[in-house]
């Protein structure tokens, strides 16, 4: 598809990998997955090259992240990094790089993926992509991916399908938060759920169209910037709002690709562990390191300087131990989440420069 | 007393504080009890100058520790460090101890004194050692002192007592092996057992004679370094046996004087917890450390480099956690004694380096 552009988001600044992930260091620049040492970034790229040259993929992030984003995806164009003077969440971040795409390309496709999720069978994601695009530029419809639960989950948002509007296109009934455990068993038995991945799929032109509709305010920003040029002033004035509850929860022509293809946000140390390749006893160790009697630890050591640590566990079993220059975390794989509880006493102290 | 004279024996290569402890950073040479940050061995000495001026103070270590020992207690005159050629156990020690202080003053009273445990109440040790001293020279029995005990340890060897000899001195009717727990609870019970702390009083002349008894092999080769000053070629060939197994289970005429101040040997990192300063949640942390919901952790941080680092604890309790610029050990408290567990996997692979 000629007129294909992708739009990876990098402005995240996820704190559930700390000390891994700092403000300047996000979790899409880790290399959180698998054994190849990829960033989470690198890997987005990668997996889309076969529905997209280089030259027509985009990757939006915050200013101060832009040298390391640009490190970690080296092989997208310098100029195809663009650079938001303030976080101001997903939708202005979508509608400002839609037009930038748009003024090079009125016939633009857009393609927004998150950068910084993982994928497992990498030649379904992109039949599944290629599904979406193909629909999304025969229609008007703003289009997503869904994903085929394979668990209760309660961590994800879910998206409730309606009738099929094409071959493998389905209408999206509605979209629905976090469920609890209960619903989420029921969700998964009615065939009719699928995961909100957070990929999408439009015509450039139909994007801008749902952003003058639903968020006129977002749409006078982005078109002061296109004709004024003053990005930094007006951006920080946009409404900082997500393009899920902006407009995908908003517009009632959305349309949904159900897929399967191993998805996972990466969202906590946990989901790490689960990704990341282990030895007999579900460890996950640095080489060297020694285990005695323990199973099911992640332990990522990120200290630089070259000297070689030996870890030893003794006797403990399912620790997350992350270990950096200026931080050492040591928490219960199955209390991840809770690492936003010692970030919140950091901030708290202000102790930025360990953030 | 003016002919009282102190042997601090800090030739042990401990190795239940790894990583802190090492092969060239024994035990003695750590700061693991109270909040003072003086090495054990610092305090051993310390404690002494009351019953011995430092100019009668000998430390006997091990050639590769000569420096470091004598960086840790440089109250001590240089001339007074024995540096032992080889390991070969208490009994070689103490004996080439008592020949080198024999021939400066030939009516010297010997303290022999471990480098490494720690004492609370250090007037009532006081009192107790120079009564110890006083029978001893008095007499020409072994005198130990005997720890009165306040629980039924199963870690100390005991000591039961016989018949009063004088006024705060007893026979020692024999040396028990460390007890089970069954066992433990017992001698709690009879009042007749105390721990063995492995303090030795004796007339130079006395223990030379009961070397000549009990070890004649050892009396010969303390006679043959005396005699040719040939130290290295003979030391190791030396018989490498305790003082305890070699002399005092041996001899008969064995006296203890009963003590009661507040002594630990600080034998494993659990011990070195029930020493520290801890807070309100039974945490002993570095300055800057995080713990959301956990208690009774023990973060011991031995990194070098003056960085700073954050230890976040989450939602673990009872951890010791203990980081170098080469390691990094996490065991539950209670089983502080596994460490050595570890240290066998780093000898089965020949890690010299981090031993």
């Amino acid at each position: 598809m000629q007129n294909l552009y992708a739009v990876i988001m990098a402005g995240g600044s996820g704190t559930r990998f700390w000390p891994a992930s700092r403000v300047g260091r996000p979790k899409q620049l880790l290399a959180l997955a698998g054994a190849s040492g990829e960033p989470l970034i690198a890997a987005t790229v990668r997996r889309i090259l076969p529905l997209c040259p280089k030259e027509r993929i985009y990757i939006v992030t915050a200013e101060h992240l832009l040298a390391a984003t640009r490190e970690a995806a080296p092989s997208v164009p310098a100029a195809n990094f663009l650079s938001e003077p303030s976080p101001r969440n997903t939708a202005p971040c979508v509608g400002w790089a839609a037009n930038v795409i748009r003024s090079r390309d009125p016939d633009a496709i857009l393609m927004v993926l998150p950068s910084d999720h993982h994928i497992t069978d990498e030649p379904s994601f992109v039949k599944t992509a290629a599904r979406a695009a193909q629909f999304a530029s025969e229609s008007d419809m703003l289009v997503t991916v869904g994903i085929e639960p394979t668990r209760p989950e309660t961590g994800y948002g879910y998206i409730e399908t309606g009738d099929a509007v094409a071959d493998g296109v389905l209408r999206v009934a509605r979209f629905v938060e976090k469920p609890d455990q209960e619903q989420a068993a029921a969700y998964l038995s009615t065939g009719r759920h699928l995961w909100n991945s957070g990929m999408f799929f439009f015509r450039a032109a139909a994007i801008a169209d749902a952003i003058r509709r639903h968020l006129p305010e977002l749409a006078a920003g982005l078109e002061r910037i296109e004709r004024t040029g003053e990005l930094s002033a007006v951006f920080r004035t946009l409404p900082a709002i997500s393009i899920d509850q902006g407009i995908m929860e908003q517009a009632d022509r959305i349309a949904v690709v159900p897929g399967s293809f191993g998805w996972n946000d990466v969202g906590s140390w946990q989901a790490a562990w689960e990704l990341l390749p282990k030895d007999a006893m579900g460890n996950v160790l640095p080489a060297g390191s020694i285990v005695v009697e323990g199973g099911g630890n992640l332990v990522c050591d990120l200290t630089t300087g070259g000297r070689r640590r030996v870890a030893a566990l003794v006797g403990v079993s399912d620790l997350v131990v992350v270990e950096t220059d200026d931080a050492l975390l040591i928490i219960p794989r199955e209390r991840a989440q809770d690492v936003r509880k010692a970030i919140e006493l950091l901030r708290d102290r202000g102790d930025d420069e360990t953030l």
